[in-house]
Parts: C-alpha cells; sequence; structure tokens
C-alpha cells in the first residue's frame, strides 16, 4: 500500500514535467483510515508546494493522516513559507518520503523538523523512482550546472545524414514529436553554428498540445549567426556564446535585436565556461541537439548526464556521411565513458534509448 | 488449439537452426482425440523428415488422426521417398499446414496429393511464423544465392573502433556469445582482407556447448591474405575470391595448403558472383562480419537481407573512428534502403536489435 501511495505522489508529480523549473517535481498523497484525502503536485516555481496543496484539499481531517511525499518537505522559508512547519500544524502522524533533499545545505533538516514535533517519519519509500523524477534538479542542486541530455536522431550506423549532406528525415514523425516534448521539458536548448547555417532551424517546442519553448542557447565562436536565423526570431529568448573572435559591430547589431551575447575570452569557447553561466541563470536542464562536432565536444569534456537516441531502420552507410558524434572523438577506448541503457522502446518505426552516464567514471 | 500445437511444431523446427542446411526447418505433431501421439523434426539433411519422425512415433495409431506440419509436405524423391505419401498411407484424416512449399516448380503438389487421396487439408495455419522459420530456405529456393544477414557489433554513435583503432571490445561478453551463435547458424561466414589483416580472426563457433563453424569466405582482391592468417586454419574449409590481380604462386600456395581459392575476372570482386558461386556450393546463408568497407558494399547493392546489431552503451566518436558501414555509402536518402525492426532485446549491457530489409525498396 506505501508503494501505491508514493506511486501516485510520482505520477502526479511527473506530470509537471518541463514546468516547476528551477523547482524540484513533487507530489503528495494525504491518507487516512485507508481512503485517499488530500492529493498535490509542485506544477510551478512560485507557485505553492505539493504538500500544501494535499494539505488544502484535506482540510481540518488531515489531523491524524498519513501523509506520503516524494521529497523531503522544505524547512527554510523561501517564495512560499516551510513546508514541514505546514505539515506539523496540521497535525499529519506519520510522514513517508521518497527523497531526502538533495542540497547538502538543507538535507535532513526538514526530516528533523517533523521529527522534533513528534511526527513519525519513513525515508526511502520507492527512492530509486523518487531520485529518478528530480534527476535534474538533484543535478543542478549539487552542480549548480544544468543536467545535459545530448539527442541524437540517426541510422543504425550513426549517420545523421546521407553524404549529399540531406538529413530531412532520416527518423520518423513519432520521434520528431517525441524530440519537441523533450524542448519542452528542457530549461534550454543547445546547437552549435554549423547546424544553424546548414539547417536554419527554429529550436522551439511545437507540439500539437502546445508546450514551453526553451532559451535558445547558440555558440557561435566568430558570429557568423546571420540576423534572418530562425533561432534568434520573437518566439523565445535568444542567447548566443562568442569569443573574441567576434566582430564588436555585429555583437551590437545582434544585442539591439533583443539578442543576449556573451563574450567569452579566448578565441574558443569552453564549455565549463558556458555550463556555469547558464547555472548562474537558473538554466537547470540543458538540451544538446548537436551537430555532430558540439556532441564530440560535450562527449570528451564528459559533460552530460543522458542520452537520448532516435534510431531510424535505416543503413546509411558512407565514410563521408557525417555521424551523430564527429570531431576528435575520444582517442582510446579505456577512456570512452560507460553509459547505462535505462530504457528502449518502439516509437513508430524508431526505436528510443535513453541512456545515462554512468558517473563512476568520471 | 490448432494454433497451439502448430506453435508446438515450430518450436521444434526451430531447435534444429543451424544444422538442416540446405534443408528447411520442419516440424509436425499428430493429434487424435485430443491427445499428442506423434512429434517429429527435421534434424539434418539426408535424415528423415518431420512428417516421418512424427508418424513412426504415432504408429499405427496415426490412422484418421489429424497431423500438424510447418511446411507442406513434399511430393518428390529426393533423399527420402516423398512425405505426402508416407501421410496418406498411414491414414491421416486432416493435415493442417503453415507455410507452402516456397519452390515455385513444386508448391502446391503435396497438397493436391493430399487432397487427391481424400486427406482434408487446411493450410495457412500460423503462417507468419512458419514463414519467418524458413525465411533462409525460402530465400534460397527461390533466388539460389545464400540469405545475407550483416552483424553489426557499434557503440550508439556507429563506431566499431576508437580512432586508435582499438575494437577490442565494443560490445559485451553476452553479446559477442550470440554473435557466436550466429555463425552456428549460418553456414557460411564472410569477412574482407582489410579484417583479417587488421584483427586476424579465426572466423570459428566458439560456444561453450559446441557448435558447427560456418564455412569461411575471404574476400581479398589482390591475395593479401598471409599463409599463416587464423582464418586459414585447419579448424574449418576457408574459400578466397580473388581476381587477376593475384599472383599466381600465391595462388598456388594457398591451393597446396587446402584452401579453395576462386580467381574472378576483372581486378574487382563483383559481389552478385559471389553469391551465385556460394549458392551454386548450396551456402544457403551467408553471415557478413564486415569491416565497414565490405558491409557497405553489400549494402549499395541491396545484396542482404537481414541485420543484427549488438549496440554497446559506449559513446565512442571522432570523424575517423571507423563506423559499421563506411566505404562511400549510399549517396541521397531516398535511396536508402529501409529495413523493418523485428525485434530489440537486452542482451547484457547491450541491446541486440534485428532488422529485415523490406523488399519493396528492391
Amino acid at each position: 500500500m506505501k508503494e501505491n501511495y508514493m506511486k501516485l505522489a510520482i505520477d502526479m508529480a511527473a506530470s509537471a514535467k518541463g514546468q516547476t523549473s528551477p523547482n524540484p517535481l513533487v507530489g503528495a498523497v494525504i491518507v487516512k483510515q485507508g481512503e485517499v484525502i488530500g492529493l498535490g503536485a509542485h506544477l510551478k516555481a512560485g507557485e505553492q508546494h505539493a504538500e500544501k496543496h494535499a494539505l488544502n484539499m484535506a482540510g481540518s481531517s488531515a489531523e491524524g493522516a498519513d501523509m506520503y511525499v516524494t521529497l523531503e518537505p522544505c524547512s527554510h522559508t523561501g517564495r512560499t513559507p516551510p513546508c514541514a512547519d505546514a505539515v506539523i500544524e496540521a497535525g499529519i502522524k506519520r510522514v513517508f518520503i521518497g527523497s531526502d533533499d538533495p542540497d547538502p545545505r538543507v538535507s535532513g533538516r526538514g526530516i528533523n523538523k517533523l521529527r522534533k514535533a513528534g511526527v513519525e517519519v519513513h525515508t526511502g519509500i520507492l527512492k530509486e523512482e523518487t531520485d529518478a523524477l528530480n534527476s535534474v534538479f538533484f543535478h543542478f542542486a549539487v552542480t549548480k550546472t544544468p543536467y545535459v541530455t545530448l539527442k541524437m536522431a540517426a541510422s543504425i550506423d550513426g549517420k545523421i545524414a546521407a553524404s549529399s549532406g540531406e538529413s530531412k528525415w532520416i527518423t520518423g514523425s513519432a520521434s520528431r514529436m517525441d524530440g519537441h516534448l523533450l524542448r519542452h521539458e528542457n530549461d534550454a536548448i543547445l546547437a552549435g553554428i554549423e547546424t544553424i547555417l546548414a539547417d536554419n532551424p527554429l529550436l522551439t517546442t511545437r507540439l500539437p498540445q502546445g508546450g514551453k519553448n526553451p532559451l535558445r542557447v547558440i555558440l557561435d565562436s566568430r558570429l557568423r549567426i546571420p540576423s534572418e536565423a530562425k533561432a534568434l526570431n520573437e518566439d523565445a529568448p535568444s542567447w548566443i556564446f562568442t569569443t573574441e573572435q567576434a566582430e564588436e559591430s555585429r555583437i551590437r547589431e545582434l544585442r539591439e535585436a533583443g539578442v543576449t551575447v556573451t563574450v567569452m575570452s579566448g578565441f574558443t569557447i569552453q564549455l565549463d565556461e558556458v555550463m556555469e553561466k547558464l547555472g548562474q541563470a537558473d538554466v537547470t536542464s540543458l538540451l544538446v541537439e548537436g551537430g555532430g562536432t558540439v556532441h564530440d565536444s560535450f562527449l570528451r569534456e564528459k559533460l552530460f548526464q543522458q542520452v537520448v537516441l532516435y534510431m531510424a531502420p535505416l543503413l546509411i552507410g558512407g565514410k563521408d556521411a557525417p555521424s551523430s558524434v564527429s570531431g576528435s572523438g575520444i582517442h582510446r577506448l579505456a577512456d570512452v565513458p560507460r553509459l547505462k541503457l535505462l530504457s528502449v522502446e518502439r516509437l513508430g518505426e524508431d526505436t528510443k534509448h535513453i541512456f545515462h552516464r554512468e558517473s563512476r567514471n568520471d
């Protein structure tokens, strides 16, 4: 039973994926004498936390009830008052928690506060699932840099285009739609200037049900991007990282057009600095859509946590057909980061694979 | 119930995979008043057919019984007398058949013979499965050339080695073991001279439970193979295809060492001619283990029916790291052959994908 209530809390939390940043996904269920009396999920930063929503629904019946919550209730006053206090005031008897707070500065404080007030606290319920729910938030809490997903769409021999350069379309419509969901779920999307020049992508979320556009981040060391590039249109904010190679006049022009331009010192863009700057701007998750050279840079610097691969049932072949990861690559097999296959599923004619990078190889 | 008996016949037939060539896989079940009274499968060319084994087991009780058989019973005298006659003589009342005989010269004859003798015949029972069981045999019956499987073992970005050239090991031990099973199941295995020179592979089946070695076929237009290459040892027969570029003395040396050497006219090896010669030698199935240039040739000439991809959870990257299919590739996406994903499964840390080529693109 405990697991069923926690599972429900997880499902509610997950439904808000893509809309709570920089806050975590949290779900809460309140149960009394076997009946569900309160349900809540955190839906948007600045709005009420999951525990509050559930307590509101339960009203005065919350007294003596059990609460199942995917994440340790907060103990500090942020944009809203601490949830631990609200749980105590409502008279909740037992709290079942999935994950501890990942922020080492506050982890355990909510639990302590509850216990001191006489609330019975059980932790680690479906922890693996509740941790997975907030892999982005947890990563950001610890590193202060975005959780990076490399997205690839390739043939079964790893090609993203034919040697003619044609790349539309390798994968099927179901995969492309799922790719838009990835955009919705990420705070920002990143592409290299080569991709912008070759494909002139919008880099926006286009789902039938709507969805949130990510911040568009473009790496362009010489600031070659044309002002009329679709990725600079008004659908979403755009942020270009460039270097001292960029012309002053171009920087000014783009800034006047409303584009954020950050000039990095030196002549090459340091990815770790980009990650830091994005983190400072509360970008908790970043979807990297390549191309191959950009993917290669993230690979070589081990600046990624997840890979989503859409594999189309095609064999393209060719030494010169571009691969999903090109650049200089990892020279020796011993240095290749090991991934862990999380899931594989069919998506139309394609397959979708999700891999996590195993951190023991860091 | 019909389907259950046919399913059993299919399972029995499948158990002999790799050992019946050039004959098909066939299973038969005899049922009387709801009881199984006879079971049989064809195990080896020259030995008894499935129907005979099942009739032998049933003995005189076969009279008035039903037979389920995956393939139309033969009507001609080959190495054994016709099965249709045996079925009639035994007094079988009804015959349920999966696939018709694929050979257009004899297809339907067995069924006609049975019907003329008063046996009730039902066809097409689980036909999709019974056809799949003998995709190799059916292909060979129609084309007289081997059923070709391209085997690839690559990282998720399609690399078969790091840019250092290291390729041991990309995939895990479960995939490699499964690869040996593929060798056992194929009549022949093919590799290009580059693979021989780079890896010096044995190209034999090495399974804990034993297994059959395939005929080793090597494409070597200039006959550069060293006499001490492991692929020429005595574990299995070896057949080299070369061209007029080969030195006479080398041809003689290799032939004296027991290697079959076929010299093709001209300076390049024509794959379709190789397929014909293999077919003439009763090679019904061919496993192509690359490397990338050989795979590319089979791809460009559309000389393959199946692709088995073992994908390891690694990202290697690099423009110069070798891909599973290299060469010149297919230039335009419109010309890329479409595949159909038959199955995807986890194999240790890897995934195994089986694709069939969709023939409507031929």
